[in-house]
Parts: structure tokens; C-alpha cells; sequence
């Protein structure tokens, strides 16, 4: 039964020198309230003060794809995990045996960087001092469960003990928003906000289109029958976000294309859409023109533009008929910004109002698309490693291959993007260690002061995050 | 003269915490048995015992790309070398002279794998202590020669020196592997084993491949004269190899494209070829389709798949008129997977019999696309870094890249990949401390525990090539 | 008011002896002469002898788009920054103000290269020794303003201290080269010497090419009314620019296509083009015709070739229609050479009258596509890093990802391509600390001989450009 191996300077460069400094930068910093501007918690969990995390397997393997698509890597089924079936079909249902299947292949995770969260999450977040294995398994199970149960582990107060200064989740735009509402109500100063995510009704060729329009209709109160009701709507719920909290929109896609289209173009599409006779052309066309009206919209109302492309989602169509979305079959392919953004930023890139906050999965951009984009444009900001590369090596190539073009100050210090709650201060530390040892090895080679170091630190772990979501 | 800077701890990190870890790692794997799982070594070689290396330059000269290329980039003539020319057209016959300019020009392999690995063989195989210069070349060449004319530089004899515990050849199906039967005939107790290499047959655009097909037919006994009689000489070739020892099947390709043809159309285009008038796009669709079925016959007959690809073989057409291929011509181009496999992995991808082992020359894929498809479906696992890329910092770039998110489960240990068989132990020597190094680094940084390290280190150099291949 | 911290051992690796080690080898190139072959420095500067810098607005913030980039990046208007309208418009014309803002605004110089170049210009070029910041600012200005004013701060006493054994400057074919005349018949020894940079005659949808044409024309005496005209008027110019001293050639090319185009189309759209019906397309074949018809041409009169592709220049047509060309918005894209350059290679490639110098900004291709081509092609040389990647982490990068497979001594040491005339011997020094450095770390990791490291830095200081450009 080893012991977890979480020494204070982990992850620091061996070097004496630069460690030290490393450690020195880390310390001042990594107390600071975690800003997490971009993630995929459920606001349910804050809303209801009784809310509870669920067994331990609900809380760390089932909804993690990050954990059990490496399970699965090496063959064990989906079903044997929990993860349900689209059709009810069985599935397993003892969580203890799910949780023994994980412990039984916790060396999958060695030297990844789910086993680094993994790591933090047992040892200063659960208290569990023994890696799990096949033998501790029901044993850690049990006190994992036994944690859960205790008030101390309402998501409230964990949220609390995390320091989180606020939280924003991620909501289509017909969302009621009923859990952030019922938080404000409650009177709970944990600050959980909404963002504005409609890429459900910009994507013309998905089967539920005319659902979500329905949707989007009745939430805003405005009858989308055209394209100039379309967007009434869209700013109605924009506005409608606003007030409930939101700073910030974000758009998915798999391939960047942003060409606007004239007015009466975008209103004949959106016609044949309405109609039930859009063509697969007609999609890709009003995907790409929307970006182009989200620029404008936030140009008008000032929420900060995200853009995520460039995940070819749900990669095994029979996976994705059995389990759906989000179940580790996301697979990047290759980007493209320097021509695809320049519509947008020719028209809407040295606008003072807008701020767009740009991600990739294709690391290949950082260096030479990315950095020179954000280097110059006023309006670009670049969002931090994503996803694959929110890793220690991930970051490592970010701030190598980003910083030395863009400058920090064009970039918006760290997202966690996740939808597993109890990572977020791991994922946070991460990202405040590789910044600090970044720097520090910059102070080691003598090409950054101390003080400039010190400095830039706070920015990446805290201020940058709220300046560029403007928090 | 200067001497082999060959110190025991060469390649590792020089921070001292981190080398002394990495010496540990390593002297607990350096005298593992090597296996080879893929390869280009001659099988002749080892089918005769008295066979031998021929000169010090048909040893290490005149077969070998990687040393001949550099040579000529900086303007030495091919034929200057001794490479033959097609035409039978005048070459350098004196094996002196080659070595003579080989060992004037030895500075351009400074900082290369060739020079590493050259070093590593004059040192540790060969007992020569000095570097070749153009003062000591002719005494060198006749010390090399010496070497080789003994009974310990016997091929064989080498095979065993070198602890080789499994060596797999590439040959096409037609090949009647008779340096493999005589081999195991002779009760020598080596282990030469075959892979099915069946490129030559899917390349309808090839002007060899009616041979080709012919060959295949008199190989197999069943006259290929239709697509269902071509499958089936490839399942007799396939059981064939299977029976001389064949663990696995290799194709390389230039872009990798995979669209399953139905039925009838892959009838109606193998007519065509056979008919000689298959045009162009025919050969594409063919050869993608054909990547299905090696697929599909993997899962009947439990043939490990292997893929190659993104070479443009031959790039200069003179080069290759005269002198043939593998002459160093071949430049790497962009490559792709996420989107080229979709349909091999929506139909295979899930299956238990099938295990399919990537490689690619582009390393942008390794933690954009190869790591995650190895990270989520079962049945891929990630070949080591190829060619170009088997450098030490190739390893680095790999480890670093590849691993986070692949986890080293779902990678296949090390292939030399070499047609130069002195160069072996050298090679997966580099590998050895490549993994040691990376996995020091780990430990150093209080990511990973020693004994976690330990036993990945062996996982890397041993373990995970005889699972992945079946060995 | 912090003080520049520029330790004498500054950006080498923190661990001790690799440091050391990098230490001496960097003081035996330090003080080598500086050969600068491709950049874009006036050459009017150095033709009078009493030609000045102007303001320290003029000298270190107006011309560089390295700088201004990233104020304006920030929002500052490039107005603000003294940046020229096209239209003649208001902008800043206070330079005092000028500097204010660039010394406001001095913290987002931090960690990039210009932060680097910019602390070494005011550290060793002008002696100051503070770092500019909001209150200093004015101060600062009048010192620098009083450096300039003295004779020490001529531009030909600034070569001279430099110590530039030789500059290239960057010109158009039609240029009198008035300059680089009136430099060598006044006696001054300094070697200031063009390249012959054709691309707006090889632009066929430039509104300017007719009048570029009318320009070859005169300045060759060579009346350009046909195709086989225009090639003689090329060859003329290209005679005129090495009778000045040049020793080659220089072509930017957006996206790299090289294909040749039989005689008789060559003359029919160049006919069109001289007609004004020329079309796109004919632009596109005629420009990769060009690089064919260059590469000929150098075959015959020996001046070295060089191709720069990949940017896209003038992303934002609006800021390009209000200021012009060079304002930071050139933005790279992916790069592609092994398809590309075959046409090309297949015919020069071989022949030792030709070298050409290849440069990209998508590093993507230096392992993959750069090093094997010049691996293995007599004629091709690799440039170094270039653009947003002559920095700190780019040079590593090149050195990690070129040299392994294609070897120093296929590589073309380094180029400063500035106009920031000060900035030159920072840039250089940064490249010798580079390689200084990485050689350190070949030689402490055992993988090189601490005499082969010191010959090598003196290579790519100073031997390998010398060699590659014929100086």
C-alpha cells in the first residue's frame, strides 16, 4: 500500500536554484482565491444547501471521462464502469465494484496528469493517505463514502473550503437558470455564474434544431419565426444571462470557418432551415456567419467572446449510440486561425468593446498563429492549455511556445474546464506551480528579475483570469 | 585521435538527483533481452552459420541511409560510396577509398543519432577506441576488418552477443521465407521471425504489381483471378507466415486514407487491375479499402496490425532511376489520423481480437491525435518514435508528448527499425536510457514514486513490445 | 527604478556544469566579428558619414514593428506611437510623448525577445543602466537623446564598434543601389552589400507591376516587352547587384508552389500580364515558376538563393490601408516544402552549382520536412530560426528539432533580419549564447567531446554563414 508521493516542491525543476525560486514564487501565490471563469460543474450542486456528491464512484469515475476512458484504453467496457446506456440498458450498479475496478488499474494513470489530480484529490481533499490498489480498494471505498457523508463534504462547503471566488458554469440559452436563481435567492455568497453557450442553435444540420429554437422562443418570449427574430431572441437571452450573472459566451466547433454572410443570405438560410430544407452547405455557412454576430453582439453588450474549436466529437458512432456525448471519444484534428479569424478580426479585432478569448487543441498554433494573433490584435486574448494539454507538459509547451510572441498580458491566465468538481483546486495548483516554475526559470537564467517574477506570477494565478473575463 | 567520449552515464540529465536516478533505472534494464518486434536485417544472415558481414564498408556504410545521406549532403557523390547503380554503371569498388572518405567526413554525424550509435558500435561491438579521422582511417579499416573476419563477428555469433531474445524481419507475401526455414532447420535456436509486408500487392498503380500477383499466386497455390480469390491467397500467406513464427503484419503508405469500398465495387476495381486499365483513383480507393481488410483479418487470424505512414518515397526521380530506393530520399509529409481512421476504428476499434500498433513521421500527431485514439479505443496502441524521430531528442519529444495522455500502457515499447544490424544493441541502448531519463525526471520532480519508476522502466524496455506484438 | 539584470551567464542552463561549460564556449565566440547576411537595414545610414539615428522614438520604437506591436497590442493606438499615416493624417509627433508611453508600458517587454534585445541595447549600446519605466521616462529620453547627439553615435562609428565584418541589406532589382555606391567610392571599409529581393516583379496581381516593370526596364537599359526581355532584364540586374557586392538572392513567398511552366505558357501570361488581363491564376503558376527560373539563374551566375514563405501579410486590411506594410500583422501560416520543393529539387537539387537557403515560420517542418531535405540534397541549406522565432525558446527548438537529423554543417549559422539597426549585436549574441548553450548540454550529458563542442560554436557563429553565403 504505497503512500501518495506529494512532496511540497513537486513538479518543480530539479535544479537547486530554480527550485528554490520556483518554491518561493509558488508559496505567495498559491493561496489566492481560485478564479475559475470556464467549466462544467452543475450549478444544482450549489443551489439545494443539502446536495450531496453521491457514492464515491459518482464523485471521482462516472461522469469523468479524463478517468475511465483510460479504464477502457486497456478493455474494460464502459458498462462495467456505471456509465449508463442511452437505451436503460444493464449496466453495473455496485459502485463498490466499479470502485474496485479502478483501484485494480490505478497504474494506468501513472505519469498522466489524471493521476497528479487524482493524487491531490485522495491526499488533501479526501484525507486518504494510501494509493488505491486492488487490496485497499472496498477498505478506501468505505472511507471515501464515510467522507462524503459528512457535512463537511456538502458541495457548499467545499466550494468554501476551496476558496473559490467564483465559479462559472456553462448553460444553452433557452436555460431557465433556475439553480443560479435559486443560489442568489438563497442568499449563499458563493458566486456561481452562467455562460452563454448556443451552439445548439447554430448548428442548423443537428436533428433537435427546431427543438432548441422552440426553446429559445419560449424562453425569451419572442416568437422566432425569421433570422431577425432569431437574433432578437439570442439578445433577449444574452441580456437575460447578463443580469443573472454572466460575463462571459463560448462557442464550439469543430472546424474554425468564419465568413459573414450578407443579410438577406443569412435570412434565406435561416428560412430553409425553418423550413426543414436547410442543405449541409447552408449549415456550415450560418455556423461560421454566427461567429460574425457574436462578435457583434459582444461588441454591444460587452460579454467576452470564447471560442473552443477543433474536436472532432463523439469520434465512434457506435459509442456515442450506446453511452452519448462526452465519454473520452473526442479527438482533436488539425487548426487553423491565421486565415479563419480574419473576417472577424478584420472587422471587429482593434474594437476596443470586444474581447475575444481564443483556444486551441492543436498545439502547433500556439507559436505560429496564436501568440502572433494575440501580439497584436487588441481584442484577441489567448485562453490557457486546453483539455489534452491542461498537463504538466502542456503547460510546460504553452508558456514556452505562447509567452515569448503574445506576452503574458495578452493571455487569460488558467481555465479548469471541468466537469469534476473536486479537481478544480488540483488542476488550479498545477497551473500556479508550472507558471512559477516557468518563471523561476526564467530568474535562474538570469533573464527576469525576482521582483518582475513575483509580480508576474500573481497575474498569471489570479488577475489575468479576471481581467480578460472581466470578473 | 581523439578517444570514444563514451561515459557510463551518457544522455541522462546532467542535474545530478536526476542522474544518479536514472543510473539506477537503467542498470536494472540495460542487459534485458533486446526485442525486436520490427525490423529490416537481412534473415540470410543468420540462415548459414558461416555467413558473414563482408567489409568494414558493406557493414556499416554502403546498406546504411542514414550514414551514406548525410555524406552526400554535403556533396559526396553516391556512387563516391559505393552505393550500385541500377544501370551496373561504374562505382566505387575499392572498400579503402569509401572508407577513407567516410572517415574524413566523420564531424558531419556530430550531435546525430547515426554518430551516437556509430560510436557506440566502434566502442562497445567492435573494440575500437578511437574515433575514425583521415589519418587513421586505413589503420581502423583494416582493424575493423580483422574483427569481422573472426569467428565472434560471425553473424550468429553476434545475434547471441547481442542477448537478441526475438528479431522480426519485413517480407513481402509471396516471399517463401527460406533463409526463415532454414533457419529453423538448422536447430540453431536463435528466433528469426517473418511480417507480412503486403504494400506491393495494394498498389494497383504499381507497374510491378501484376508480378506481384503473380508471385502471389504461385506462392499461395491459388490463382488469384478475381478480388475473392486475392483475399483468399492472402489468408493462405497470412497463415503461412503466421506458421513460420509471424506475429504481425505491417503497411507503409504515403497518406493514410481509409474508406471501406463495398463488395462489388472492390470486385469491379481489382477487374480493372487485373485488366490493366485501374486508373489512379482506383489505387487510392483500393489500397484505403484494403487497410479494412488487413483489419478484418487481423480479427480472424490474431495478426498484431502495424501502420507506417507519411513517407514521400523517392523524392528526387533521378536519384532513384539511378540508384534505386532507400537511398535517404524519402522526406516525411504532414500526416492525419483522427479523421483517415474513423472508419477502421468505428468498425474495429472496439474489438477484442484486434490490436493495431500506429507510427507516424509527423510528430504534431503524437499528443493531437495518436494519444488520444490510443487513450480511449482498446484495440490501438502507439509504435515508438520512427525514423527520424529515434533520436534522443525524438524520445524526449515523444515521452514528452505522447504519455500524459496515452499513459505508457497503451504504447508498444521500442522497434529498432534498422537494416543495419550492428546498430541494434545502440539503439535500444539510447531507448533504455531515453525511458530512464524520462522516468528519473518523473521521480526527481516528485511525480512518480521509485518503485513505480522501476517497474515502468521495464515495462518500456521489455514488457510492453512482447505484449503489444504478442511475443 | 530596478537596474537591467543581465548576468554575464545569462540564459544558460541553471544546472552548474553545463553552465560552465556554456560559459566558456560562449567567450571564446563572443567576440567574433559580426556577419550579418540577410536583414533589412538602410544602407543610407552608413553612405553619409554624417548621417544620424534621430530621436530615441526614432531609433528604438517607430521602425520596429517588434515593438510597437505590443503596445498596441494592449490598445495603445499605433497613432499614439508616431506610426506614419498613409493618408498624412495626425499622428503623435511629440517623440518625448512617444517614449512616455513606451516606457509606461514596459512590463509587457517581459519575457519576450524584444524585452531581451531592448535590455542589452540600453544596458551595452547606449549605457543606461536603469530600466525604463513611468517616472524615469523623460530622463531616460534625454540620455538617450545625448548618446545620439555624439560622434561615437554615428551610424558608421556604431558599425565599427559593432564590429560587422559584414551587412547585407535587402533590395528590389530596379534599385539604383545609389547607396551601396556612394558607401564604396567614399573609402570607408565597412562592407555594407545588397540582395537582390525580386518579389513585386514576380506578383503579377500587383497593382504596382506595371510600373516595377517600367522600372527593370530603365534601370537595366533592357526594354522588358516580352518574356524572354524580362528574363534578360533580371539576368542584367542580377550581374549589376554582384558587380556591388551581392552574394544573393531573396524571395518571400505567402504559400510556397513550385511548378514549372513549359516556355510558350510562360510567354503567353506574361504577354496577358503586360496586356492587364492577367488572372489569378496566372499569378499563382507564374510566381512558382519564377522560384524554377531563380534557381536556374543562380545555377549560372552563382548568387546563394534564399526563400522565405509562410506569412500572411497585412492580416487587417484596414490598419494596412491606414499605415502600409510592416505594422505587426503579418501572421503566419502552415508551411509545406517536401511536395512543394520537389519540382525544384528534382531538377537543382543535385547540382553543385546551386545552394539554396530555406527559412520558415511553421516549425512544424523542421524535423519533419527541413532537416530530411537537407539531410540528404547537396544544394540545400538550412536557415535559422526566423521571425517570431529568433528568440530564446525558438533557437532551442531549432537546434532540439534540426540538428539531430540533418547536422549543423547543413545549416546556415544565423541571420539578424532586422531593420532595428541596434538591435543586431543583441540578436547575435543571443544566438551564441544558444548554441553555446546547447552545445554545453551535448557535452555535460556525455554526448559530445568538449573539443568538438568548441570548433562547432565557432561554425555557428561565424564559419557556417560565411560558407553558406559565399562571403
Amino acid at each position: 500500500m504505497p503512500e501518495w508521493n506529494l512532496p511540497e516542491e513537486r513538479c518543480f525543476d530539479p535544479d537547486p536554484a530554480t527550485r528554490r525560486t520556483a518554491l518561493f514564487l509558488y508559496e505567495a501565490i498559491a493561496g489566492l482565491p481560485i478564479v475559475s471563469p470556464h467549466g462544467h460543474v452543475d450549478a444544482r450542486l450549489f443551489a439545494d444547501p443539502a446536495a450531496s456528491f453521491g457514492s464515491p464512484a459518482d464523485l471521482l469515475i462516472i461522469p469523468d471521462h479524463y478517468v475511465f476512458r483510460l479504464l477502457h484504453s486497456q478493455g474494460v467496457p464502459l458498462e462495467d464502469l456505471g456509465i449508463a446506456r442511452l437505451d436503460g440498458g444493464p449496466v453495473e450498479r455496485d459502485h463498490r465494484k466499479i470502485w474496485q475496478r479502478f483501484a485494480e488499474n490505478f497504474h494506468l494513470f501513472r505519469g498522466t496528469p489524471s493521476g497528479l489530480w487524482l493524487a491531490y484529490e485522495f491526499k488533501y481533499v479526501l484525507g486518504i493517505h494510501e494509493q488505491p490498489d486492488a487490496e485497499n480498494a472496498s477498505r478506501l471505498y468505505d472511507q471515501v463514502a464515510e467522507r462524503l457523508a459528512s457535512p463537511e463534504f456538502r458541495p457548499r462547503a467545499v466550494f468554501e473550503r476551496f476558496n473559490i471566488e467564483v465559479l462559472a458554469t456553462t448553460d444553452p440559452p433557452a436555460d431557465p437558470l433556475a439553480a443560479h436563481a435559486a443560489l442568489r435567492a438563497s442568499g449563499w455568497p458563493g458566486r456561481v455564474i452562467p455562460t452563454f453557450r448556443p451552439d445548439a442553435l447554430f448548428n442548423l444540420s443537428d436533428p433537435g434544431w427546431r427543438e432548441q429554437i422552440e426553446a429559445l422562443s419560449q424562453a425569451s418570449g419572442i416568437a422566432v419565426h425569421d433570422y431577425p427574430s432569431f437574433l432578437a431572441a439570442l439578445e433577449n437571452r444574452r441580456a437575460y444571462f447578463r443580469q443573472m450573472g454572466a460575463t462571459a459566451t463560448d462557442q464550439g466547433l469543430f472546424e474554425l470557418e468564419v465568413e459573414p454572410l450578407d443579410e438577406t443570405d443569412a435570412k434565406v438560410i435561416f428560412r430553409r432551415a425553418l423550413d426543414g430544407i436547410a442543405n449541409p452547405d447552408d449549415a456550415v455557412q450560418f455556423a461560421a456567419h454566427m461567429l460574425l454576430e457574436m462578435a457583434r453582439m459582444s461588441c454591444a453588450d460587452g460579454l467576452v467572446m470564447q471560442i473552443h474549436p477543433g474536436s472532432l466529437r463523439n469520434h465512434n458512432p457506435a459509442v456515442f449510440e450506446r453511452f452519448g456525448r462526452d465519454k473520452g471519444y473526442d479527438i482533436p484534428v488539425r487548426a487553423e486561425f491565421t486565415r479563419s479569424l480574419r473576417p472577424l478580426l478584420s472587422r471587429f479585432g482593434e474594437d476596443p468593446r470586444l474581447r475575444l478569448i481564443l483556444f486551441t487543441l492543436d498545439e502547433t498554433t500556439y507559436a505560429r498563429e496564436l501568440a502572433p494573433l494575440a501580439g497584436v490584435y487588441p481584442a484577441v486574448r489567448l485562453g490557457p492549455p486546453w483539455w489534452f494539454h491542461d498537463s504538466w507538459n502542456g503547460m510546460r509547451r504553452y508558456f514556452d511556445q505562447v509567452m515569448e510572441t503574445a506576452g503574458i498580458y495578452n493571455t487569460a491566465g488558467f481555465n479548469d474546464d471541468t466537469r469534476a468538481f473536486l479537481s478544480i483546486p488540483a488542476r488550479h495548483d498545477l497551473w500556479r506551480r508550472a507558471g512559477a516554475n516557468w518563471l523561476a526559470g526564467l530568474v535562474a537564467r538570469g533573464m527576469l528579475g525576482r521582483d518582475e517574477a513575483a509580480d508576474m506570477a500573481v497575474e498569471l494565478a489570479y488577475r489575468l483570469p479576471k481581467k480578460a473575463y472581466n470578473l
